[in-house]
């Protein structure tokens, strides 16, 4: 692996000269913070370049296909946020920014799929807005690292349909299948929503292909999204996933993390829902998701 | 700099099982340096993110950088070269794949101006196209490294006018101050082209934007691009610079080599030329390139 073994010294040099050149050319620059990325960056980057002993034709591929990915990039598609994902910098982002505060319950990726803006939902509704799917009774609590209820804590959720697909991967502009919630006085909150169903990420463009090239599967396992914001805590973006699922060792995004794997309990037709919805005779499943924020940090 | 002295055993192991993950993610991959590639790249964006501790807002920033960089990218205009550039990544690529062999022609960056099928020049003609600029009298021979000449060998070159501009830059198709010349029957080759003078890289876009916020110039220094093949040999893709140019200490894609810098000799008006041309009482320079091809390497 190290094909560095094979070169001269008076190589190794030159190469080892530039980088110091190119580190050193950052050093006029004002913002401290933005030298420190741009250094470390560099120096990253020629390290891959280095150990890889990267061909001419290689690098020719890789300005190709970041050009793709830029092409392919637009309003409603972010294949960079892709890219990030299954490469899982996004999730290594996530780590790093959100280290575990005592039994705070612990983050995951955000994915390109959340919207501003989507409906108001009230404690106990139904966020799926027509998205079809098995009806999914979601319930629990928002509390802080001191046990203290949070109520008035904002609960943002947001999931596929059970072909897969978000609502924004449609081409009409209906909100389904996502909305936010306000927990009650306990902190409380519950709604409707549909049992997770597994997905591949869009895979018809350059990141789908490279994902191909290198014989790994474009799936994420099935998940719920949530992102749960209060005042004077950390913002939580997070999942929930469902225990069983095959993809749970494979998710294409990394983002899965034991205690968010949450029992999804399979309710047969005709079961009593917790809010007497009539469901006219299908199968439900319900699940409870305790939330804990972390205290917020400053940054 | 290392902020990870910072953060507990546990949360070191999350991060470090993280990029075990993602690499056994490739171990599938069909084609081992297709494997090799991208384990090397997810170890080293793991380690820039864990060693910066990049937050999620400069996450955002990264991909909202990329975004731009992909949309202004067009067919004429290839900004993610020009980000490989300022980085020096493509000149770490250059010196990785062009190791000194014997007292072969140092190689340096191509750069995003190159354009297929300009047209062919005789030896000793103009390829100024009538692009603007003092003229400018190349002269050399082209050899292989045991000193045999190299005739027929096929010179490309191409450089910006005296308002740094490359044909292409302009809203029209002309081809001017690029051309192709062949070595004659001792290797000799000659052409007419302007003297070159330092020119920014296209800075109105992200690239630009970048190089200003880390308080760096977008300044290259003068130069004046080959690229020279023959069967047999190693392609050159190189410049040469002229010497005492105030720029060769902060070019800003790190393409000067001291091998590469030549005596631009200025010529007062009236002094004959080596062909007879008439230069109507206008100044010239002239430069000697003296070229030695490497041998073929195997990739």
């Amino acid at each position: 692996m190290d094909a560095r073994i094979s070169i001269s010294s008076e190589q190794r040099s030159t190469e080892e000269a530039l980088i110091a050149t190119v580190e050193a050319s950052f050093a006029d620059c004002a913002d401290p913070r933005m030298m420190q990325l741009m250094q470390s960056l560099v120096k990253h980057l020629h390290a891959f370049v280095r150990d890889v002993r990267l061909t001419e034709a290689e690098w020719d591929k890789a300005i190709e296909f970041l050009t793709a990915v830029g092409h392919i990039t637009d309003d409603r598609r972010q294949e960079f946020i892709l890219l990030s994902d299954v490469l899982g910098v996004s999730m290594q982002t996530i780590n790093v920014n959100n280290q575990c505060v005592d039994d705070a319950t612990e983050a995951t990726v955000f994915g390109p799929f959340f919207v501003n803006d989507a409906p108001e939902i009230s404690n106990g509704g139904d966020i799926a807005g027509g998205a079809p799917g098995q009806p999914c009774w979601v319930e629990g609590t928002v509390r802080d690292t001191a046990g203290k209820p949070v109520p008035g804590a904002r609960i943002e959720v947001w999931e596929a349909d059970e072909d897969g697909f978000y609502d924004v991967q449609y081409p009409n502009d209906r909100a389904a299948g996502r909305g936010h919630v306000f927990a009650g006085p306990e902190g409380r909150y519950s709604f409707w929503g549909l049992t997770p169903t597994p997905y591949p990420i869009p895979h018809d463009g350059p990141v789908g292909k490279m994902l191909e090239a290198t014989g790994r599967s474009p799936m994420r396992a099935s998940h719920l999204h949530f992102m749960v914001t209060a005042p004077g805590l950390r913002t939580l973006v997070t999942h929930i996933f469902v225990a069983g699922d095959e993809l749970l060792k494979s998710d294409t995004v990394f983002g899965v993390k034991r205690s968010l794997i949450k029992d999804f309990v399979e309710q047969p037709a005709g079961t009593p829902t917790p809010d007497g919805r009539n469901l006219v005779g299908r199968t439900w499943t319900r699940t409870r998701f305790d939330i804990v924020l972390a205290p917020e940090i400053p940054r």
